[in-house]
């Protein structure tokens, strides 16, 4: 079928009843919303590639949702209130079948973050989706890459590895069927952001950082920035059942250089402990700690038995490790 | 050459210097930045895809300029004053001294806007450039579409339907050589967004857009947003001396239908001339009056003698009429 771009623009994405705040939404030059008062405006935009950041097979619902699910994760690591979205959109063909479902997928998690898509732009092109994403935090409460001190505890919510695992059934290199594949597909294409437990976690974490590239390349982020060390407890990792039952080279692998995780990597004063596990409880969010932050700098992976454990610090980079 | 990602990012995008009001920029998982208090926030976000919004023959400085002109020029279109913008890059290689002249005509335009890149994104993949751009207007200030009213001023800025005719040497329609060809090929490739231009219309227009898929398509979304029509003389259109020299039939597509002209078309009570001659010196910026708003629906083509000009109404459609 063939739909003109305003056409596709309206009939799937424009929606009746703006939000409070925004007072004009899709269809004019710019979108405008009302920051609230006395609050930092926070920023990230994320492009998500095929063959890179999904694959072909991927359902277009499982696309939007993790189009935005993605974007939300960043503002999640800084603890930011989501408030908006634009999305820019290149597209082989005006696919209505298609833009609908991907459509019912992104507004279904924009639903449950109660964030509206503000605009956008619709294109031709090989197929590729920008989306922007503002939040808001107070002055000095979002959290950073830079605050990790040493003797801070670091810690990771959720299970971390499973996208990975996903990502190598599809390579060939493992074989899952049935449940157990769609569950680590599920991992992979529909990640949870931690908005919850991001919010949470503002005045208790010193840093904080979402896992996109790998949980051992994103630590490399914070530890860097906050000019610090650390000691990471392998084997500490949380992770599914069913990645506990793969092999132990495959669990390092996935857990320590995944991607795709989107689980929040944190740190926070060791006297911070209960505040912590009540963020967790509030956020209705699991985490675990899994090591410390050390002065010296360097990364230290030890075993269960405090031993060093040899690793190829693999960390994902678009340009070396491409998906798919 | 082979950079790694976080290497791109750091050596051609990351600067010394954030402006005031940004506390960080490139290198956290969100950029913040504080609103002006009272001020609105205004957003857009534009994708520009090889093939169709830029030829593979464009100067990577061309390119970078006109990346951002395009974003800026939806901000001049509502009134807004730019405050900094994000920048998402699916890159087929890396490659530094296309980079490294990318990013130098990007910020060469930035710097003469005042505004800074606070964060993005750069990946693998099929050439993309997706800019997001950010702005402040006071509540109600901000230039909309709605706007217009019968018996308003119809103008627009500088010249039109240079981009359209350097597309057409392209395309190999039009012959043009030497510093003829040079000159409509920089309006098609370093549009020059009217900012200063759109500022000094606030309180002043009732309706303004910028033309980026050709008048009539353009003023097509004024009127239905305003429900109403206009008479637009197609001769008064202002126009290159080279343009003047086509023949007629060129000069009315080009100039009717263009696209990529990147001026704001806009709307004033005939009460305001004054005023509006008054912003646009103000701006130094070139304003024509090309025709009136009217209550009847529809757009009225009329020639210098008042009579109907016969015109097919193509409009930009990126899914109907591809660039290059």
């Amino acid at each position: 079928m063939s739909l003109g771009e305003f056409d596709l623009i309206r009939r799937f994405f424009q929606r009746e009843h703006p939000q409070p705040g925004v007072t004009v939404g899709i269809g004019d030059d710019c979108a405008a919303l009302m920051p609230t008062p006395g609050q930092q405006w926070l920023v990230s935009s994320d492009m998500l590639v095929e063959g890179r950041h999904f694959l072909s097979t991927v359902a277009p619902e499982r696309l939007g949702h993790k189009a935005l699910a993605v974007n939300l994760s960043d503002l999640a690591a800084c603890g930011a209130t989501p408030r908006g979205f634009t999305l820019a959109l290149a597209l082989p063909r005006a696919d209505a079948a298609w833009l609908q479902r991907f459509a019912a997928g992104l507004f279904a998690l924009a639903d449950e973050h109660g964030i509206q898509l503000v605009g956008g732009d619709t294109t031709a092109g090989p197929l590729n989706i920008c989306i922007t994403v503002f939040g808001e935090a107070a002055p000095g409460q979002a959290l950073l890459r830079s605050g990790a001190r040493a003797g801070d505890d670091l810690y990771v919510s959720g299970q971390v590895g499973d996208a990975r695992l996903a990502l190598e059934v599809f390579r060939g290199t493992v074989s899952l069927a049935g449940e157990d594949f769609e569950r680590v597909r599920r991992a992979m294409e529909t990640p949870q952001p931690r908005v919850a437990l991001g919010q949470a976690l503002r005045g208790v974490a010193t840093s904080a950082i979402d896992i996109s590239d790998g949980l051992i390349g994103d630590l490399g982020h914070v530890l860097r920035r906050s000019g610090a060390g650390a000691t990471l407890e392998a084997e500490s990792l949380p992770r599914s059942v069913l990645m506990a039952a793969q092999p132990l080279t495959l669990q390092r692998l996935c857990t320590l250089s995944g991607g795709d995780d989107y689980e929040l990597l944190f740190t926070a004063a060791s006297s911070a402990r209960a505040a912590i596990e009540a963020a967790a409880a509030r956020a209705a969010t699991p985490v675990t700690r899994i090591g410390r932050i050390d002065a010296e700098p360097g990364l230290r992976l030890i075993d269960a038995q405090g031993q060093a454990v040899p690793a190829t610090f693999e960390s994902f980079d678009h340009f070396k490790t491409a998906h798919g």
